[in-house]
């Protein structure tokens, strides 16, 4: 139970028989502003990025994996510092994560403009959407061996539920977590926006010993798997995800053009295939 | 059942007893541009706001709930003309929305390119977020008399099941849904995204004939309750908000200082009250 992850308030709980005032557990939320230092001493450039709602823990992670989903950073050495920072204007520094990248990442102030690449290039339909994905990050897709069971698919949710114990206090989180080709739980992150656990998961792998690409890797989801998800997994290079809730029309298409075996509606005992149907073979 | 929110497709379903290739339906998930035109005809201001992922349909209400959530609107009249545009590049138009605003309207660039007002002010903690908040949207907060009781709050989820069709197609939705005072649906809008469910409802209450302040309503939400769909909320003015989801810490802390009623993990026969329990009366 990480205290930094809840908060203890005070609720009245109504059903047909009581009303009865007591303590509960919510899930925290909070801001964070990622800033970026870039060039080199003579020509520094400072960029307020962006701001997200997140669960704080695992900062640094988050930024990294957000860095590296918006094709910002290709690489952990793309990092020279990562730091909370003080700011000016308030008393605490826990919400802006400062982050500078080596003179050698290229950085388009442009494309940073227009509410990120990725997303700005792909007003049109979903098929542009995929295309822009691919233009974009060139491939981290490294087609890998890896073979999956449904006994294996069905095993990773009692693993993760054994580790996601903030969830149980509150009931408000969504959870990520990185499993190796045999089933092993590597990493999880959990945080109130599901966007972020995915970005904390990829940051961890990425940052934590460079795992990548995590194309033997395996990606649970504790929510749906929309479009933007199996982005952030297509980048990271992994070829298998399984949601326990629903996935979108165009995160199948997606995950079809990745080579991805997408699973969805993960449940005790049962789940459905969307794509990528090729990497199952059934228990011995 | 509207087919523009579901598509069809081809699964492989898996249990452990047996392997059945089916028929499936999936949430259409499809990227949405909104595009302003602002000024007078002497000087004419093109700007390409943002991209949203959305389930395809209301997508002018979602483009004004959108633009009144970030505070660019704040009346129906703000809006000149609404229209899809065909896009040079594309084949497609029912992607990209065009909104010509009145030249009345005030449009502080800087804050549109800095990810937007809402988000860009609050990077240092939850109370300033909040605040940033309240200057923002000067107070559309009138102090109504509503009043609701625990049978009213109960009744909300049978009355929003029989019309959120979609959802039990696929179960990739999320649903936002806006009642009277005494528990009538008046309006229901499902979206893969939560936020764009909310702001398709916001947006219809408003240039739907205009029933703003929304301080005589209750929204339901099918989801959970964070803070950016309390801060929406907020500005419309609704002061009853009830999630079938949990709440977050900052969107208890938003409903406080809103005066708002703030009701999450809505079951059939039984609520959590985090915020404003003033409002409730016991049944008769």
């Amino acid at each position: 139970m990480d205290s930094g992850h809840i908060q203890k308030i005070d609720i009245i709980r109504i059903n047909q028989t009581s009303v009865v005032e007591k303590k509960d557990m919510v899930a925290v939320e909070e801001p964070m502003e990622i800033r970026l230092i870039h060039g080199n001493m003579d020509a520094r450039q400072r960029k307020r990025l962006t701001v997200t709602m997140r669960t704080p823990g695992d900062d640094f992670e988050l930024a990294s994996g957000f860095l590296f989903s918006e094709g910002i950073i290709k690489d952990q050495k793309d990092i020279l510092q990562i730091e909370h920072c003080p700011n000016e204007e308030a008393d605490t520094t826990e919400n802006v994560v400062r982050v500078t990248l080596s003179p050698e990442v290229f950085l388009d102030a442009e494309k940073l403009d227009r509410n990120f690449y990725t997303s700005s290039a792909c007003g049109l339909c979903g098929k542009t959407s995929i295309e822009a994905i691919f233009d974009h990050h060139t491939p981290t897709i490294t087609r890998s061996e890896i073979k999956i069971t449904p006994g294996l698919i069905y095993s990773l949710i009692q693993k993760s539920k054994d580790q996601q114990l903030t969830f149980y206090h509150t009931g408000g989180l969504h959870a990520a977590a990185l499993f190796d080709s045999s089933g092993n739980l590597e990493l999880i992150r959990e945080d109130i926006g599901r966007h972020n656990a995915v970005d904390k998961v990829i940051g961890a792998a990425l940052v934590g010993g460079n795992r990548f690409p995590l194309s033997n890797h395996i990606l649970l989801l504790s929510g749906r798997a929309g479009f933007e998800l199996i982005q952030k997994a297509t980048f990271a290079g992994i070829q298998v995800v399984a949601a326990v809730g629903a996935p979108s029309s165009l995160a199948i298409e997606l995950a079809e053009e990745s080579g991805m075996t997408l699973i969805g509606f993960l449940r005790e005992g049962r789940f459905n295939v969307y794509s990528g149907k090729e990497r199952l073979t059934m228990d011995a």
